[in-house]
Parts: structure tokens; sequence; C-alpha cells
């Protein structure tokens, strides 16, 4: 059996395998990736996100979060989020650049009724994210469906950079070529 | 005695410990953090890099890369550069917001001659990092200390987001505040 990383589609292949597996995986280093964006001073912004969703059919990723966060703000100035993330086992590490749309209101009822309870305590806090506190003990939940954005991100470019013992390989594979990918120097 | 995470000043000490110790150990998170620009077409880029120093007096991060790399290219154009990570055992997420100078050729010298051989490895593969292969075997080491380059970060800003049990605790630490620091709502 060849290994996965020896060709362009098995390097996408394995790609969407951890992927798919991401979200109901509480191990998969895939579930909690780094996601950037850049914020209204033009200035760029990272932080852990939880993958609630891949699809590859659609090649989209979904990322929950509250509405008022800093996140949100930058992608409805600038709307392209860029994950990355270390893959230890697999020795990869895997960059996937979106354009995030913000699902919010109506659009997430549905999302907001299949929550459990406190998983909804995560949406509304008081006050917003971000504002100054004199004490930790000062913020408070107080869940709020109007609190709850669902991070629709759409797929344009998947990286992969794997450091095998012989090789690293590097390859690009876009929404544009349809996914077929290339090789480039690491 | 008292948790770090109770109090700004033993969050700020407690990241800083962290920090010092992950270029010489392994197996710290907080050695391989996501490292986050921005593009010359003005989108987020992120990737995995390797901490190499953290001095708390300067307030100051370093990395080696390739002089051709792309984060170079957006370094040079915005040379904010913010640097995230997770670290489970503290359930701590850390973000650091800082300026990169450039350093290279003559300024590098030293640095150069005190890499071993197989570190150099790493400076100066031909093609340049990114140009497209027909296989990842067209690619090859070169060693070259114009190929060197050294990140020198200086931080204006440092976030935390302590996950605790009882309370999530985030706090603020900016340079022009002299790191003092203060709270905020998660």
């Amino acid at each position: 059996m060849t290994d996965w990383y020896a060709g362009l589609d098995t390097t996408l292949d394995h790609v969407w395998r951890l992927l798919s597996r991401a979200p109901v995986d509480r191990r998969s280093p895939l579930r909690t990736p780094v996601m950037a964006t850049v914020g209204a001073d033009g200035l760029p912004n990272a932080r852990v996100v939880v993958l609630r969703a891949a699809a590859r059919s659609a090649g989209i990723l979904e990322v929950y979060t509250d509405k008022r966060s800093k996140k949100v703000n930058d992608l409805e100035i600038s709307a392209f989020a860029t994950f990355c993330v270390w893959v230890p086992k697999a020795d990869l590490q895997i960059r996937i650049k979106t354009i995030a749309n913000i699902l919010s209101g109506s659009e997430v009822l549905p999302l907001w009724q299949s929550l459990s309870e406190p998983a909804r305590r995560v949406y509304g806090g008081v006050p917003a994210p971000g504002v100054l506190l004199a004490h930790p003990s000062e913020f408070g939940a107080r869940p709020d469906p109007a609190a709850l954005a669902l991070l629709r991100c759409v797929i344009s470019e998947i990286e992969t950079l794997h450091l095998g013992a012989d090789l690293h390989r590097r390859a690009r594979f876009s929404r544009n070529d349809d996914w077929q990918g290339s090789w480039c120097a690491p």
C-alpha cells in the first residue's frame, strides 16, 4: 500500500478524512484549529475555534460564535478567514483559506433549538466579549439566541505540508482548479 | 497558594514562564505557535512556526525563516504578526500581537555560524518556497546564509483566556500600559 502523502489525490482524501472526523472527535487537533482574520485596523487577528462541521461536497467548514465577538466584527469588514492546524500524528500542517458567511437571527433558530442548555450558555454573556471588567466574576451568562452566529466558511484553497522522513511535501488544492492540486516547493 | 490564573500579575508571569521554556522544550505547545500575517492581497495568512527565543525584558519573540518565504513577503508590506496558541495543560489560550523586524544578511551571519549543518539545510532550498513542482523530489536543499531571515517580533499586546472550571478569565496586557493588564469579558 502506498502512503497517503505520496500522491495529490490521496493527500486531499486524507485531509478530508481528518476534517470529517474532527467535529465529533475531542482528541482531534483539527477540532480546534486557529482561525485568522484581518481586523478593521488591517492587522492580523487569530484565535482558536471549535470546528462544528466539515463537508467535502460543498467544501465548507462551520464554526459557532458570539455574534458580538471581535471575529464577527472582523468578518463583517473582510470576510476572509484562514484556518491553520498542525496534526502531530500525521506530521502534517493543514492551512485552509475560506470566505465566511455570517448566519444569525432566524437563520440559526433551528441550530439554537438543537443546542443543549450548557451549550447555549456560551452565547449571550453580559457584558459583551472584550468589555473591560474589574474582575472576571462580573461576567455572567445570559443565553440569547440573538447572540448566536454560525460562520459558514466556504473553502477556496487547501494547502498541506507533510514533513516526511524522506521529503517535505507541500501541496496546494484550489476550488478554481476543481481541487486537482499541485506540488510546490516547501 | 493561590492559582496563577486568579491574578493579573500571576497570569502574565505564567505566560512568560511558559514562553521562556518553549524554545528549549520540544513538548511545549508554545514552541510551535501559529503566526498570522496579512498578505499583499489584504487576506489573512497563517502557518505554524518554531519559536527560537522569548525575552521578557525586551518583550520580544524570535523566529527563523527562509527570506524568500511568503511570510517574509507579507511582513515586508505589513509588519504586524500575531501569534496564537492553545496550551492544553494550562487550559489557556495565549495570543500575542507583535511588530516584526526582519533581520538578514550580515545581521544574521553570527546566527548562521551558530547553526548546525542539518539546521542550515532548511534555508536556501531550490527552487524557492511556493514555486510549482512536478514532484516533491524536484526540491533540493542548498544551504545559503543569504536565505536566512530572523524575525524579531516586538510584542505590543498579550491576551490570555483561561477556561477555568469556575470561571473563564480573559486578560489583556499591553506595552503601552506597561503590561499592568486588565480583565475583560470572555
